[in-house]
């Protein structure tokens, strides 16, 4: 395991210590460094807030600053934030519209998430939206059903818009919630990781191996198959994508080819294009992209695509400026 | 060798028309797909050009937009642009003011882009910087001394913001040559690429060793040593830089850290909480910041750090909006 760290149980805290000068001009330390906040909050809008374990960077804290999220809480790796952390993001963070908490489909993040809510509803107004994208996670039968992963971004993104745009806490939800229902991911490894703290790997592949349907915690995926060339990993990705996508008419697509941590800007262009191709060829015209290492699980040689349908509206939201340390335009 | 490739043959093209299509915003192909070149040229300012070996993307082609580059041309992997393709992106570039052609220090590179001047010289103003960031390089002895790596996105941005500024050629090239002689970069592997046409890889390391000083084109470095702590390795780093660099009153420093491709996020902000600790320790102040994947050796697990030195008015430029693929702010 060759990383660039000191220890693992100083690794986190050192990173997000690196981020958080690095973006100093967006973001600042909470109290107790529990959470991480925009520098500048403003008053009277839905504060948007996400969390989840570390090892994901840059998401959530790169994805705090106008016009997306408020304030992020990272927990140990692979590991959710405590209510402790969530409700000191909360505080700092609600400057009296309540707070929208975005949440990844997890038992961890979904408990530590609803217990913040229940120890803090009293003095706030609270809301949670849950992601669950990943396609595959859903097929083990096992816990909550399908995983928050890389469709996260776009749920923050279109939020973060329209929070900024001052839509109030039950509209929010209601927003989240319906987008939710319409974006989808699937990811594929070419090798698994190694948690720093445990020293042992999620799952091993041989040279000639990939694993297809892998989750952002190193969760193995549905089948060991022969590693294979780009076209093959990435019809077999969008062809499960696009089977399980409602294509509805109206409805304009957003596709994201996301890199999971070792993988390279050009592979990951190399995938989006045939990913791209095979899904307009599947009658279906991408209007909007995103290419780069956005969700990562930790150091993993692999990608997720994700496909996003969404309304004139909700275009108009992914379009709106954003300026944070990951995501940024126009 | 697990990439995410179809044939050897084709990959560079995939790869680039995959970007071309993600950031059809910025950017269009060039006639016969020789270069990429801004969507928007704006007449009567100096074009800006670059290109090298493909292997590095982002950089040149993440780097064409407005406040930066006019044009890129992309080689085979590592492998210099050919003459033809400089042409082109000259003559599609210059709106009449000339162009300013901003070369990394390989012999291939700036035979290429020399005999291009060479050729197109009788019908545009023409003129070229030469880019020599790399420490390490310089001490194998053999060719044209340091090459140029990770620092070249620093003089691309801030000549790029003084172009659109409306800055005359012969003033870009020197403000282009002072800046050189002020930035120093150094790199370190933690293992060796493969590329993908010969399937070699550059140099083999063993489980417990790292390459100190690598290139991006895979080039060993100065020495290979025990894979040690982040702190280690990075006040190594660290303190040949600034042994080399000189720091005179009123200069301002810009601190990168770049991933050359295999290192996640979280990773690249840990060492660049160290790096900038050593040097705000040695007595220099950072005031300016960059982290990410910005400059690759194809999937190589590593980084670099890049330190330059900076006057008021170059710092100006850094900040100047810039609207690209890879880098775009305010």
């Amino acid at each position: 395991m060759k990383k660039f760290m000191n220890t693992a149980e100083t690794m986190v805290a050192e990173s997000v210590e690196g981020f958080v000068r690095a973006h100093e001009a967006f973001v600042v330390f909470g109290t107790e460094r529990k959470c991480i906040r925009r520098r500048d909050l403003t008053s009277g809008k839905v504060a948007l807030i996400s969390g989840g374990g570390a090892g994901h960077e840059p998401m959530h804290i790169g994805f705090v600053g106008q016009g997306m999220l408020d304030a992020a809480c990272v927990g140990h790796i692979f590991t959710s934030p405590t209510p402790s952390q969530i409700i000191a993001a909360i505080e700092e963070a609600d400057t009296g519209a309540g707070c929208l908490l975005v949440v990844k489909n997890y038992d961890g993040d979904l408990m530590n998430f609803e217990m913040a809510i229940e120890m803090a509803g009293d003095r706030h107004s609270l809301d949670m939206v849950v992601v669950s994208d990943d396609i595959e996670t859903s097929r083990t039968g096992e816990g909550r059903g399908r995983r928050g992963v890389a469709g996260t971004l776009i749920v923050e993104k279109i939020l973060g818009a329209a929070a900024e745009g001052g839509m109030p806490l039950a509209e929010l939800k209601r927003l989240g919630e319906g987008l939710n229902t319409r974006i989808r991911s699937m990811g594929v490894a070419l090798n698994g990781v190694t948690v720093p703290q445990t020293e042992r790997t999620t799952f091993t592949l041989g040279p000639d191996e990939m694993e297809m349907g892998v989750g952002i915690h190193g969760e193995p995926g549905h089948a060991r198959q022969p590693f294979a060339a780009a076209d093959t990993i990435i019809a077999h990705l969008c062809e499960t994508i696009t089977s399980d996508i409602a294509v509805t008419p109206g409805m304009r697509a957003l596709l994201f080819v996301n890199g999971l941590g070792g993988t390279p800007p050009a592979e990951l262009y190399l995938a989006y294009n045939g990913a791209r191709r095979f899904i307009e060829e599947r009658g279906i015209p991408i209007e909007r992209s995103l290419v780069g290492t956005y969700v990562t699980s930790l150091d993993m040689q692999g990608l997720s695509v994700t496909l996003a349908m969404l309304t004139d509206e909700e275009i108009a939201l992914w379009d709106a400026p954003v300026a944070t340390a990951a995501l940024r335009w126009p």
